[in-house]
């Protein structure tokens, strides 16, 4: 198929973009793009191609901006139930332990996770891809962590195994069992750290050979933070998880600052997440590695605090980084990469072309899939989107509005 | 035909909603409702309404919520072309100059809004007008203001009949010709005043009862504000139009504290909106008043400023507070009540069902629309919602997305 005639082909070409190098397009306008089954066959000038390809059926992109499947590096994309109750009375001033004690909190979610089986779980995740796929998400991470024992954590990762199969969308998946204390644990944070390090991980790790042999360990992560993981236990996890074989991720900096930016630096974690509250040195330590920096500015927006990730900072650095919804129940129900857009341009100092670049190339390497999605370049797998507008800065410009008008995943056009 | 089975149905009965009274949404669980021709027949619990119309075409809306549709009382939706490169030049530092000077700013969209015939003018705002009502709005207010010249005015409010016309949705037309000095008097804000009230204001009334003959005049708006009209300039084009008998709105209060809300109470306006650096005078003086406040947080949002519309102080007065979006080129492109929501619950300290009352019993007084629109009561239009969800308090709670399932306009289901 040939799409051809675009107002602007955004390439993304050239692989991630660190610090101030944030920001290329790679417009080609008027650009036309080969897609071969399930890959970018080629890419250039619409007369070029045509002149090219003469008898390939064509789809006609003119007026309109093309461009990479966004890939969405952080989701809580598998739960049950709502907390919209827990929402009200935040509202309406009520205190987190009010809250906590109307049956509220993630244990709320995680209680209800804990009776669905798979098929429940499936079920109900189905309809969230399906929105995040029709605003343009071609590839999604999804966490488990709303388990937090071994047989619910297994079930999770099932669902998200199997959903993935399923398709249309891509799923990249990651073990979170260290999402929360789990209750059983609550006043024994250790024991809980030591049942994930002695029993969880190495679970996963059987049920995954089992059950996707051949295919790469998921992302172990933890959620490094006050309430939840101390650095001490978060690295008691991450250096478990890697002696096992599996790459890792973790939260950090949410609302305090513990060190969990720097850990995952030092360890060689592939992204260190949400990162609000993150000093000067951590940003220093994660501008000097590999590790992704991932943006999530939903979950401030969705609990109206003021402080987003400094972006403007950590690409001062140098660092990589990228944007992502943090689609969950209890900070931010929003799976829209456009939105993460709009809010990366109004509170973290981004133009457009560079939240674009967040959530495309630099996404995709926040999942460590950099070398086959987030960018148009002959050889990589064909995710595209075909946008409403002519000019790719509509994205950030307008909000709460779905500027994507096709999406094509591994060359077929779907039906949203 | 009867919608049943509703998980709620939200009825807001009882009329505009002041102060504390705020947040009534009139529940019935289980609930039906009879629509007969254009309005609203009947309504209750299920089981009696099955009974009372036995074989009435029926809409089952078990597990979803039905409520009456937005009304979002303040856009700008008709104009021409894009500021989308003007909002990265903001993101990249430049300043209110530079753009001015790279032909940006509100001028920018009067040069090309000037140029336009009226098809032309109603092919753009067409698809923004879909827009909105896939997300909801079933009456629409639609500001002129992108002309400032008598010949351009027409020809925007003549777009804005024709397209309330055309239909499905319903608008309410308002002449802004007072939305900013016209460039031809830059240096004389007075002589533009006095073109105004001189010259425009009757060719308004006279090319109104021309053209739509026994229909209300529409409302005149002015921007009182800094740079655009001052308070004297003010008072003297809503002087005129009263005089005239055009009933009343104001801009009042977006960047700076002149004393326009306490004018538009004063000369019985039927709202005031923006009101963000309104005085605890001015919220004294809108709420002894019968001038409904309306804040438009899309544009706090649209800008990233951190101020919006004081609402508990406005309810704490017994003040009348409707939402509105403020769809326009400059500073909010969104048209999505859903939005204006979700925003009011995060920093306007609204809950989901003050939100909600805002944005229909009390959006539909903003507009003087109330003893017809805005509530789900026997006698009134039949414009009706239905949501993907069972509990209305997911309205704020999730954000840029679409919980709309079905429109109905007038009784008639929309392909939307």
């Amino acid at each position: 198929m040939l799409i051809h005639s675009a107002a602007q082909l955004l390439t993304l070409a050239g692989g991630p973009q660190r610090g101030a190098g944030l920001g290329r397009l790679g417009i080609l306008p008027g650009g036309a793009l080969l897609l071969r089954g399930a890959e970018i066959a080629d890419l250039g000038p619409t007369p070029e191609l045509r002149q090219r390809y003469p008898h390939e059926e064509s789809l006609d992109a003119s007026g309109r901006v093309v461009l990479p499947g966004f890939i969405d590096p952080h989701t809580h994309a598998v739960w049950i139930g709502s907390r919209a109750a827990e929402f009200e009375m935040r509202l309406e001033g009520r205190s987190y332990l009010e809250i906590l004690a109307a049956g509220g909190g993630i244990i709320s979610t995680v209680s209800q996770t804990r009776q669905a089986p798979v098929e429940a779980l499936k079920a109900e995740a189905r309809p969230r891809l399906w929105e995040m796929l029709r605003h343009g998400s071609t590839t999604i991470e999804v966490k488990t962590g709303y388990g937090l024992d071994t047989p619910c954590e297994l079930r999770l990762l099932q669902a998200i195994l199997e959903l993935d199969a399923e398709g249309p969308w891509e799923l990249a998946p990651t073990f979170l069992g260290a999402h929360a204390i789990a209750p059983e644990f609550k006043d024994d944070p250790n024991g809980y750290t030591a049942l994930v390090c002695a029993q969880m991980l190495p679970a996963v790790r059987d049920w995954w050979q089992a059950n996707a042999p051949g295919r790469s360990l998921p992302f172990v992560d933890v959620f490094c933070e006050t309430g939840a993981f101390s650095l001490a236990q978060s690295r008691r996890i991450l250096e478990t998880a890697r002696t096992l074989g599996f790459p890792l991720k973790i939260h950090a900096d949410e609302f305090d600052n513990l060190g969990g930016a720097s850990l995952a630096a030092e360890l060689g974690a592939v992204s260190a997440d949400h990162l609000v509250k993150t000093s000067a040195a951590d940003i220093e330590a994660l501008a000097a590695s590999g590790t992704a920096a991932v943006g999530l500015p939903c979950t401030p927006f969705g609990l109206a605090e003021r402080a987003y990730t400094p972006a403007r900072a950590l690409l001062q650095a140098g660092g990589l980084l990228a944007l992502a919804t943090d689609l969950n129940p209890g900070t931010a129900w929003c799976g829209d990469m456009q939105f993460a857009i709009a809010l990366g341009c109004r509170y973290m100092g981004l133009t457009p072309a560079q939240a674009i670049a967040a959530a495309t190339i630099n996404a995709a390497a926040a999942i460590g899939r950099q070398a086959s999605l987030g960018s148009l370049e002959v050889g990589k797998q064909a995710d595209v989107l075909i946008l409403s507008v002519s000019d790719y800065r509509h994205l950030g410009y307008r909000f709460s509005q779905n500027l994507v008008e096709t999406v094509i995943k591994k060359g077929r056009v779907l039906a949203l």
